[in-house]
């Protein structure tokens, strides 16, 4: 086995990029998945089957599949959307694919399981909770607090996030999930949408308390830009101040930020050195228009720090 | 390579009773397909995204599956339809995989072959025609002949078929399908839903010069009971003439028929010695209150017919 055991926690394409990047630092390497997306093809399935979202779920997987013919094609068939004037437009044949493999053999786990074999899957991916979530959060604009339910809602709603909360308050954490945690080496947080992706794991009663106790260090990569809706005008540090707003006891070890996009490393510093950790400044940006990570890159900067704190 | 090459032509559930047969007495196994459905799951996705009706193709996969937990899990999945309230209820799981990889690898062949891999397949599945297709019907009630066109409407006209055409009438056929029976040892038509699975290969001109070419003997299996709105009322003799009258230079080498549904012998034999062939009675029914063959003892009664011809 090569590299550390890693936990990665996120969703949708920020934990893609982290998963793209750990994938070629560590073979020892599980996805702990946000399930509280309400929107698109995910969204449809769990009102009308009432199963988890499956879309965040997926796209881990497809971030993980297998470099050959095989895991490439089944990657970009579980990937692929239905475009159509009809009932399936928009839906992901990977998000069916799961449904169906839940549906039939009635575990979570063991479902997402098979189709981590169909893709050849480097690592393992899994729901953070045994049950669909919905996220409530505090929105403010203009002086005025709004609460608002469900992701979508969410991204929605003008305004910047204050605090989220989940709806059940305490379901029920994927056992796995919660041995992954207490196991690992490294947990690391981030990047995505800070509110909807990253900081919902730490509401998770079961899984804030396997992310306090566990013996791993935890790791931050921080987004390259504030996201509309969610966090406009985010300074890098007001991420972390965020994070700790969330869970104020949690210690971390280490923060990932592109030098690029930190105009006050001094406040940076402040804010990591609050948490217990150092922050590491490098070029991890992909510099092709996108606010997104480049894979090679930011696994350089993964690999450095986990072979300092072997 | 154990046993002769076998084409097996249909569609629907006698299809999947004859490849569940043929498998286990040959290693080199085509399937080709009827492409005309135009009802449930396979219709929809056709009107949709205008594709090949998936679901013969499907079902002849499942048949094929591999034996072990692998091939058996996911020729589960493919099987799985969805019920709901909603637009995913009635659609097999195996349809939108299938159409996934149409509309992905854009080649119904090589789309079919991935699932064919994904099921560990003893055997090769194709469509018999390249584009999707709709049977036209002579059905005939009362004295009065009417014309109606689908496979729902051909099952739903009350009275009985006459005779079937196609639209288009010169269909493409499939390459590989023309191959696959001009290089067989044995092409094998039926059991099924004689006018709508059974016939229509006969009727894509480029695939009835094959099957009327090919140096391949052409072996019958026929129905266990007549289908209602097609065959009401149709004896085993009159199966082999409503063949006849579709192909009438065809050559038969031997019909399988089931004893106790064989009336008079003398006819049957009649018939068939018409076409060129001999009858084989024997006890093939599953004798579990459905009208479908047993698989290992049509297994057992095609073995013998192709080792007598060896």
């Amino acid at each position: 086995m090569r590299g550390p055991k890693v936990v990665a926690l996120g969703g949708g394409h920020g934990l893609y990029a982290s998963l793209s990047a750990l994938r070629t630092v560590t073979d020892d390497l599980t996805a702990v998945v946000t399930v509280a997306d309400d929107g698109g093809s995910s969204g449809r399935l769990r009102r009308e089957l009432g199963v988890l979202p499956p879309g965040d779920l997926r796209m881990a997987l497809a971030a993980l599949c297998g470099d050959d013919e095989w895991g490439q094609t089944w990657s970009e068939v579980v990937q692929h959307r239905f475009r159509s004037e009809g009932e399936l437009h928009g839906h992901a044949v990977g998000n069916l694919l799961i449904v169906a493999l839940w549906e039939l053999l009635e575990d979570p786990v063991v479902g997402l399981e098979w189709v981590g074999r169909l893709l050849g899957a480097h690592g393992r991916v899994l729901p953070m909770a045994s049950v669909p979530l919905d996220i409530q959060a505090e929105v403010e604009l203009d002086g005025t607090i709004t609460t608002v339910r469900g992701q979508v809602a969410c991204a929605l709603t003008p305004g910047r996030v204050r605090s989220i909360s989940l709806l059940p308050s305490d379901p029920p954490a994927c056992p796995q999930a919660i041995e992954a945690i207490e196991a690992a080496d490294w947990v690391v947080f981030g990047p995505g949408s800070w509110f909807t992706s990253v900081l919902p794991h730490l509401k998770v009663p079961e899984l804030a308390r396997a992310l306090h106790e566990t013996s791993a260090r935890r790791l931050v990569i921080l987004n390259l830009a504030p996201q509309a809706g969610e966090t406009d005008g985010f300074s890098p540090e007001r991420h972390l101040e965020v994070l700790r707003e969330h869970a104020p006891a949690l210690v971390v070890d280490a923060v990932i930020a592109d030098d690029d996009v930190v105009a006050d490393p001094g406040a940076l510093e402040k804010a990591a050195g609050s948490m217990g950790g150092r922050v590491v400044l490098a070029d991890v940006a992909a510099h092709d228009g996108s606010a997104r990570h480049d894979g090679p890159r930011l696994a350089a900067v993964l690999d450095e720090i986990f072979r300092e704190k072997r």
